[in-house]
């Protein structure tokens, strides 16, 4: 009822994550509106990052070089790598500033539920980087996986498999986010929090 | 930090309304995932409609013929013409089914505060259609404005123009929304809902 290319583009922006039938039509209505200044733009660097974008063939992020910015940075140490589950989480890392290593992005979670096996991720090519072929020397490996129950067995299964390889195994701490209300907390948080309590500087 | 790329298309989605920064990540993430089967189309489409959606010379609808589909369906009735202040509101008006006239769209409401005066809305075009600029006799203007204080003042304005031109000016009515919970709506909606009660089949 809007016009064909109207209801196409509707159509495609709800399937958007965080845009539903309502939020679309709105979003639709802002791009005709401001077309030069926001439409064209868009269009063009959708074309241009499908264009572009590729998965980093070391480490699995995405960027428009191969190897990416981040293993092609040689202030940052391949000593250390960082194993994520998805770009958005290595991404929200490198948000905090708080790594200086590398990455390494798996590509999911363990799930039996949806049928997401050992097979489905890039365990094989970690094993390969803890053991050289990128020419890195390895030596900690941080699994920074979800604090759920996939994200957890993810970790686990990264844990045995790199047990052998004589590499040090950490995971991030678990406790009260900076800023956060103890009342809205969990008991795990809380009582994960209290066992690594730390000393007042 | 995640590709220049990318970094400017979650720039431009976080100016969509209803995407913030967190989801606009989450949406350009869905985008390069969807490489083919979202990202590609998306940047097509909008292209698309960047050259070929335009505002119809008669209501002001969005379309990519001009006159829009509406005005030019002769199943439609001319001599019923709906006012509303955006597209988006024909847009849900036409989604109800409700209407078998045509529209014509002010393009806003007049407001001190943003500064939004007369010459700003398509008042001229709106009398001009009630002369019968358009070969249509208008025999109703139904004036379907927000139910707000400047969609209502609006509204006054329309009437007390087109008062003159002998047509009949209607407005729709208030009420209850249909499954609203009486508890929810403010005093007004009641009030207006009592005084307008009718006799149950
Ligand atoms: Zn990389
Ligand atoms: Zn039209």
């Amino acid at each position: 009822m809007a016009g064909a290319e109207i209801e196409h583009l509707i159509a495609l922006l709800a399937r958007l994550p965080g845009l539903g039938p309502r939020s679309a039509r709105r979003a639709a209505l802002t791009l005709i509106k401001r077309r030069e200044s926001l439409m064209q733009p868009l269009a063009a660097a959708l074309a241009d990052a499908a264009e572009k974008v590729r998965a980093c063939g070391v480490c699995g992020n995405l960027d428009s070089t191969d190897p990416c910015a981040i293993c092609a940075d040689p202030r940052r140490t391949g000593a250390s790598v960082c194993v994520v589950t998805d770009v958005g989480d290595l991404w929200a890392l490198e948000r905090s500033g708080a790594h200086r290593g590398r990455y390494h992005v798996l590509g999911g979670n363990l799930s039996a539920l949806d049928g997401i096996g050992p097979d489905d991720l890039s365990f094989d090519a970690l094993i390969g980087r803890v053991r050289g072929s990128h020419g890195e020397k390895v030596e900690e490996v941080i699994v920074a996986t979800n604090a759920t129950v996939e994200g957890q067995t993810t970790a686990h299964y990264v844990a045995d498999l790199l047990e052998p390889e004589g590499v040090q195994i950490t995971q991030l701490a678990h406790g009260v986010p900076v800023g956060g209300e103890l009342d809205y907390l969990d008991d795990g948080t809380l009582m994960a929090a209290l066992q690594s309590r730390q000393r007042v500087q």
